[in-house]
């Protein structure tokens, strides 16, 4: 069996990634499934290391990615040598921070484009760290898309059976409501599609559409957006033969995905729609993952946890189930197993 | 011990309200607590009735409330006669069912008003039908302030210690963005407050405000209206003795209120931040209390359930779960036990 090669991004070196991602990493049950490479500042895991306990492991520094070990007490490491710890400060944004955050992206998104590994996982950054730094983007899927040159990122949020994905996501409420446009909400179809059929293996994956207003507009009377926009998406896609339905009202197609499974996913509107409804029924800290890249990137849907930076007090369970992810949808996707 | 007269509306005639509070009306620990008196038509009740089944249940035509007996097994209507039953078909809006609905309603309000019943219950209307017979509201809510005079009235959903109120409701995203200002969400603050002191009994209530954008703004980063609008409500607010803080990123806030009991109420901003947040944690058919009215007005947070109407298969859970809020909130505001 070959295993999959994933590479784990740094995040920010002031923030708790570096000390949740080793915590992951000490748990068998994700390193035994794949080769992980960390891809950051060898001083700062050191020291996140250090944190949160070593349990026995130790750091392999590599040069490339095919030299990573299988050995799940061998933590591979491609290091950057880019922090310098005296002027880093604990759950502080900096300039420093961001630099570094954005040369970790860089490397694995280009051993990800090669086909050296198989799959990334991202760290939390700080927009703010980066904005210091030079980098002006909002958060992670904008930069990433930049990386790779993909021209529509859309955002899916994953909990077992339980999935969301997102027309818009980290803009305003008043910006998402102009960019809710039959184009975009039939792209956001699309890629749903594509990543379920490809990535997750499901043959006829049935597609629920979420409404914008109360009531998905209850006909016209409480908003048209369904009518002119969303609807005629639904339509196009289902013409193309996806099986996808709706817009159904917003306060329970979430319910009836969840508790009725009656749909694979459900496509929601805007960020706190699909958020709400994702952390409501316990998953607190979700999974992320990006369609629409020509790679694979998961990553545990939460910030950059300042105030535990440093205390190794940070949960890992998000990280666990990313790199469980990135394993399965790799593993698919490459056919490895 | 004096027990509260709870007057329930009749609802449209042609949805499946009639029955659902018959079904209500048959639970004892209902019809034991109040004393329960329906408002409309009784050849329509009756057809109910006959529908859901009797279950030794009988009719007393009383023409004031003060003559509603208090007896489990009867059943107290006043009789507004004025639906033809031959006309009628069930799960289908109609000017008849409008206008009768109506009658029951503007019936209702006049005895909460006179201070003849101490609270009212209403069973779900179409707002269809009320178009239909000329009356032109979007719902239960506007029609309610206008009977009532009451200038600001917001919806607040309650199920047991989960509470959520709205600064919006029944308006299409795009016009509760424009709503968003300072004047009205200090309202809603001011309302919830006033509700849960008087009518929940609580001394000193932790309110909590929701964001609207997604990370509640992040700043500024995704919309403003958490720094102009939001923010100066929850401080004038608050210098006025109010405990509530906030706005919180809206994606958390139900999740800390629900589960980690951090907070009494939640303020959301629009309709479906609220409901979703409500209906994922079970509460598909909550309930529904009127903020802002001189009278205590409660009602099952679902619609006519148009396709069960004339089948008896309607679930009464909700509208057991209002007459007893109707219950409790008519105790202690009129001191009666």
């Amino acid at each position: 069996m070959v295993k999959p090669i994933i590479a784990i991004t740094m995040g920010d070196p002031a923030g708790s990634g570096p000390e949740i991602s080793l915590k992951a990493l000490r748990n068998e049950s994700v390193s035994s499934r794949a080769r992980l490479i960390l891809i950051g500042d060898m001083k700062v895991f050191k020291r996140a290391l250090e944190i949160v306990g070593a349990s026995g492991l130790s750091f392999l520094r590599i040069t490339s990615p095919d030299q990573a070990m299988d050995t799940p007490k061998v933590i591979n490491i491609i290091d950057l040598d880019n922090v310098d710890l005296a002027k880093l400060v604990y759950g502080k944004p900096s300039s420093l921070g961001g630099k570094a955050a954005y040369e970790s992206i860089a490397q694995a998104v280009k051993y990800a484009m090669s086909g050296d590994v198989h799959a990334i996982v991202t760290a939390p950054i700080s927009k703010e760290s980066l904005n210091l730094a030079g980098y002006s983007y909002p958060g992670h899927t904008e930069l990433l898309a930049d990386l790779t040159g993909a021209k529509d990122v859309k955002m899916m949020l994953v909990a077992g059976a339980f999935k969301v994905s997102h027309v818009t996501t980290h803009v305003s409420l008043r910006e998402a409501l102009d960019l809710i446009k039959k184009e975009r909400v039939l792209k956001t179809i699309e890629l749903t599609y594509q990543s379920l059929f490809e990535l997750f293996g499901m043959k006829e994956p049935k597609i629920a559409v979420s409404g914008l207003n109360p009531h998905a507009g209850e006909g016209g009377l409480f908003g048209d957006e369904e009518i002119k926009e969303i609807k005629p998406a639904i339509q196009e896609a289902s013409s193309k033969g996806i099986n996808v339905t709706g817009p159904y009202p917003p306060d329970t197609v979430f319910y009836r995905a969840y508790y009725n499974k009656q749909f694979d996913i459900v496509i929601a509107m805007y960020h706190d729609q699909g958020h709400i409804a994702m952390k409501m029924v316990g998953f607190m800290e979700g999974v992320n993952l990006s369609l629409g890249l020509p790679i694979i990137r998961v990553s545990p849907d939460h910030g950059t946890v300042w105030g535990k930076a440093g205390k190794g007090t940070g949960n890992e369970s998000a990280t666990l189930e990313a790199i469980k992810l990135a394993v399965e949808l790799s593993n698919r996707k490459f056919r490895l197993c």
